[in-house]
Formats: structure tokens, C-alpha cells, sequence
């Protein structure tokens, strides 16, 4: 598809060349290249990893460098949004496959640095490495805990708290999971207006996800399928009629939409969530129910299946 | 050679595996298992991220999923060393081969886990996730700058600076280059006690690493030929009877020492550098010419050879 360049002859071009293109911000006391970042902030940071793989998180030969170097920092943005943390700084390490040219390299830092930069999470350092096999991309970030001061969990839900959600749900596959918005700003806001006691990103499926919140927290869930269904994604629908499923099932058990769900305080007030991109769909209560109440009352149980990177 | 366990069914037992057996310290402010974990620190904190392959930097078949693990933490804890840093946490992200059982990927974790217990570095959280390639390990570690509250660069070493090394070199790849113990505590002792003007980590090669450290900091070095082959480790010179080459080649060229070179003030006491365990084996002059003297007073360059990653 694209024209190669030749191969990256040494680890110094690709690094004299990143010095160049990456724009490092003030707070980055150690210059790029040492053997670490430096990272200045207030007493308290927050911090995660993600590895991505072709073949698994994305198709290079498909998707192309740039939308894989975006995704591999985007997961990790969305899990500062799950945690309402204003992410500060990005590491990035690849291995890369033994045919990749330098220009590609750096279309896969760019893709991550220009998310990072409209996130002011600036690429500070990293790891290059080759292999012959496919690429890999581990992206590590540092954030500082949001408006409260304290990370949001996802083990603090309450009976009694409203269930939400931060935007439409399925079918991320067609092409949602490599340009989705990290919900990092909808965290922040709500945290700010709203009393938010438990958050968690949707990475592997709204129904294993808000499964792991309501074990951890040690409560039950009932999501009206009025206002759920709301929130199915025209993807979707768009995946439903090419799989014969309904789209429903697409929004409960598909991966990696990367939207909130949240659990607030009972008399969080409407207009504040609407205002924070929030959409009220349901509530916790005690037990460990998990259900689905449909339109007539009667609820069906919301079985906690997804994607399980490990099985 | 290893009984395997049955492969790993999901995520959650792994974690529920981990969670039962890692410490987590006191300064864990979020669950295991939650978004993201929690660093408690002062105003500055360092980090540094390595990617770690089967095939490339450990044969996982022959060396063990514990020599793996130990290895993707202490390439990083050497990284440490090389600012003059006390590590704080580590994250570490796995992407594990298909066949992979769980008692492997424990025992990976163990590995690291164990050494960064050792060094007050637990393993904090991470991320972990299968593919049908070989395994790919991906260890970041936060640190904080040591005594002087200012990490130690590469780029700062002074002409007239004396050249000191922390042991003896080459031939690692006989075993060394797993078994190594990360120089954290010698550099933290180094910079109490010495006027410690540069440092890094011998991780390419000492040629390499070397001339890293003199284009960085715009110096040239001269490396005393006796005070150095006296720091030509055994390996090198049992790797030498298999390759034919000279030992001292060797100990110059051959990457994964993970000792430290350093650039201390030209007054440095030999005593406080002995009690540092640092060996003095040179000088930092003007220019840009890296060179070995003989005992005859020759002098011949030594090349900027070593380990490149993308090479």
C-alpha cells in the first residue's frame, strides 16, 4: 500500500529524529534519550500499561502505523478517564517486525504523540526495539488524581447509586476501537459536578466490565433496556445485520467501545450529568444481581461475558 | 522440561492469583486490579520502560519464565542506577505466548517480583495478554532522584572528569546477562559520596555506551589499557577461547554488563570511590576522541561498536 523506506539502520537516527519531532514539554527535567523520564508532579501519581499486538489490537498492513500508535495510547488515556486522573506524560516501547522502515517508526510515535499532545500527555521517553515477528506497542502512563483529589475506583459503588454511561455501545470493531475518543475531559467534569463513587473504562464489553464493577464494589446492577437501548451504536446495528444477532447483544458483550460507566450519588441531578456526557440507564442495589429490567418488568439476568484476553 | 499446568482460562484467575500473592506496599493508595495503581512520591519522579523478547533478550525454552521475569525488571532497575535513582514500583505488561499456563506467567511475575522486592520495587500492576507469537515482556519502574535530589545525567560529564566503572566486563551473554545484579545501590553510594558529574549504563556495550556518554556531554575519553584488562571479567575470557578474539575485545564490545560508567570530579577520593565500588580507569578530556592507552603510551581509538537494537 505504501512505499517502504529503507530499513532503520540504527537505534540513533530514529532517536535524533524523535528528539527533533517531539515537542517536550517544561516539567521534563532529564533530556529525551537519558536513560529515564523525569516526571514532576504533587505527591500523588497515577499510572498504567497497556500492550498492544498486531494481529490482536489492530492489522498494521490495514490500519496502518499511525492508528496503531494512536490506540496504544488511547487505551491508557481511557484508563485515566476510569480513574478521573488528568493524565501528565507517556512512555512508549515497541518491538518492532524486522522489515520496518524508520518512516513507519515514526508515524506510530506520531500517532500516539498527537493524541498525547490534545490530551496534554506528551510522549517523554520509550524503548525501541526489532524482532521477526509482529509488532508490539507497550504505552505506560503517569497521571495525577482529577478535581477531588483521589482517583475514582471501581470498587466504591453504593446500593442505591445511579448507573451511567458515557455514550453508545457495539459494534467498536468497525472501526470505533482505533479512533475513539478517551473519555478523560467526561471524567473530569463529572467528577467535578457530580458525586461519583465508582468508574470503570468498557474494554472488554459493558457487561463484563459493570460486572467487575459490581463484584468489586459488592453490589447488584438493574439496567432498563428502555434507556440502554438508547444507547446502541449504529455500528451495532450496522455489525447486526451481518452477524444475524441482535444489535443488543452487540452493545452488552462487544470489546472495546472505551466509554464510562459510572456509578453516582441517588440525587445526582440530571442536568449535571447530561452536562458531563453522562446518560442515566439504571441503578445498583444490593445483592449481586446483575439484570436487565425490560419494558413489560420482567428482568433477564445480564450474563458477565465479553472479551477475556486470557481465554 | 517442566510439567505444564493447564492453560490459563482467564484473566481473573491470574489476578486473583496475583493479588493473593504479591505484597502490595502501603503506598498503594489504589487496589490491585483497578485501573490503574498508585505512586505516592515527592515532587519529581523518574521512570523508564523496557521491552523485553523471547528469542532476542532470553530463551524462554532454555533460561525459565523466572530468569525472564528477573530480567525485564533488572535491565530497568539498571536504568536506575544509571540516574542515580532509588526505585519506587514497577509496572510490568505480558503478552504471552498461546500456550502459556498460568504457573508460567507466575512464575514471570515471581521473577520480577522477587528481585524488586530486594531493591523496595514491587510489582504494583500491569496488564497481560496472549497472542500466537513468543513472549513479549514490557517492565516500566517509577523511581525517585537519590540524595542530591537530582538525577545524575549522561550528558553532563566536565573534561578533566576521571572515567570509573563499577566491575568487570564482557562475555555476559555465558549467563550474566541474566543474573546480573543492577548497580542501584553502588550509584546511590556513588553520588553520597563522590562529586558524580555523569553516569550511565553499560547495557550495548562499554565502546558504545562510552561514546554515549562523551557525544552526550560534548567530551572525548582516555581508558588506561592496564587499569582496564584488569576489569576483563572471566566470561570474556572463557568466551574468548570459544571465539577466537581477545578477551579485552570482548570486555569493550559485547553489550549487557549492566555495570555503570561514571564521570566523578577529578579530586574523587580513591577511597570513597573504592567503598563505592567503583573502579577508576581513565579520564574525560576535550574533543571528541575516545581511545585506549597502552602501556606504551600509544594511543588507539576505540570505536563506537556495540549492541544496536535496530541495527
Amino acid at each position: 500500500m505504501k512505499k517502504k523506506e529503507p530499513v532503520v539502520s540504527g537505534e540513533r537516527e530514529l532517536y535524533a529524529q524523535l528528539r527533533r519531532r517531539l515537542r517536550l514539554p517544561a516539567h521534563t527535567a532529564t533530556p529525551f534519550g537519558d536513560d529515564m523520564a523525569s516526571i514532576s508532579r504533587d505527591s500523588t501519581l497515577l499510572w498504567s500499561t497497556d500492550l498492544l499486538s498486531d494481529g490482536v489490537d489492530f492489522h498494521i498492513a490495514e490500519h496502518g502505523w499511525r492508528a496503531a500508535g494512536r490506540k496504544a495510547l488511547a487505551v491508557n488515556l481511557s484508563d485515566c478517564a476510569a480513574m478521573a486522573a488528568s493524565p501528565v506524560a507517556a512512555l512508549c516501547a515497541v518491538c518492532l517486525p524486522g522489515d520496518a522502515s524508520v518512516a513507519e517508526a515514526l508515524e506510530l510515535l506520531d500517532g500516539a504523540d498527537e493524541l498525547g499532545r490534545a490530551f496534554r500527555c506528551p510522549l517523554v521517553g520509550g524503548d525501541t526495539n526489532r524482532w521477526p515477528h509482529p509488532l508490539v506497542v507497550a504505552v505506560t502512563v503517569a497521571a495525577a488524581p482529577g478535581p477531588t483529589g483521589q482517583p475514582v475506583l471501581r470498587s466504591t459503588a453504593k446500593a442505591g447509586d445511579r448507573l451511567c454511561l458515557s455514550g453508545p455501545l457495539g459494534g467498536s470493531i468497525l472501526g470505533r476501537h482505533l479512533t475513539f475518543t478517551p473519555r478523560v475531559r467526561e471524567a473530569l467534569r463529572l467528577v467535578e459536578t457530580v458525586e461519583t463513587h465508582a468508574l470503570i473504562d468498557i474494554s472488554d464489553g459493558f457487561a463484563l466490565d459493570l460486572s467487575r464493577l459490581c463484584v468489586e464494589s459488592g453490589v447488584g446492577a438493574t439496567v432498563e433496556a428502555a434507556a440502554f437501548d438508547h444507547l446502541i451504536h449504529e455500528d451495532a446495528r450496522r455489525l447486526a445485520k451481518r452477524t444475524g444477532r441482535p444489535p443488543r447483544e452487540h452493545a452488552l458483550f462487544d470489546g472495546e467501545d472505551f466509554e464510562l460507566i459510572a456509578a453516582v450519588a441517588p440525587d445526582a441531578d440530571d442536568s449535571a450529568l447530561k452536562r458531563a456526557g453522562m446518560h442515566p440507564i439504571g441503578s445498583f442495589q444490593e445483592g449481586d444481581a446483575i439484570e436487565l429490567r425490560l419494558a413489560d418488568g420482567r428482568c433477564e439476568p445480564i450474563p458477565p461475558r465479553g472479551w477475556e484476553h486470557l481465554s
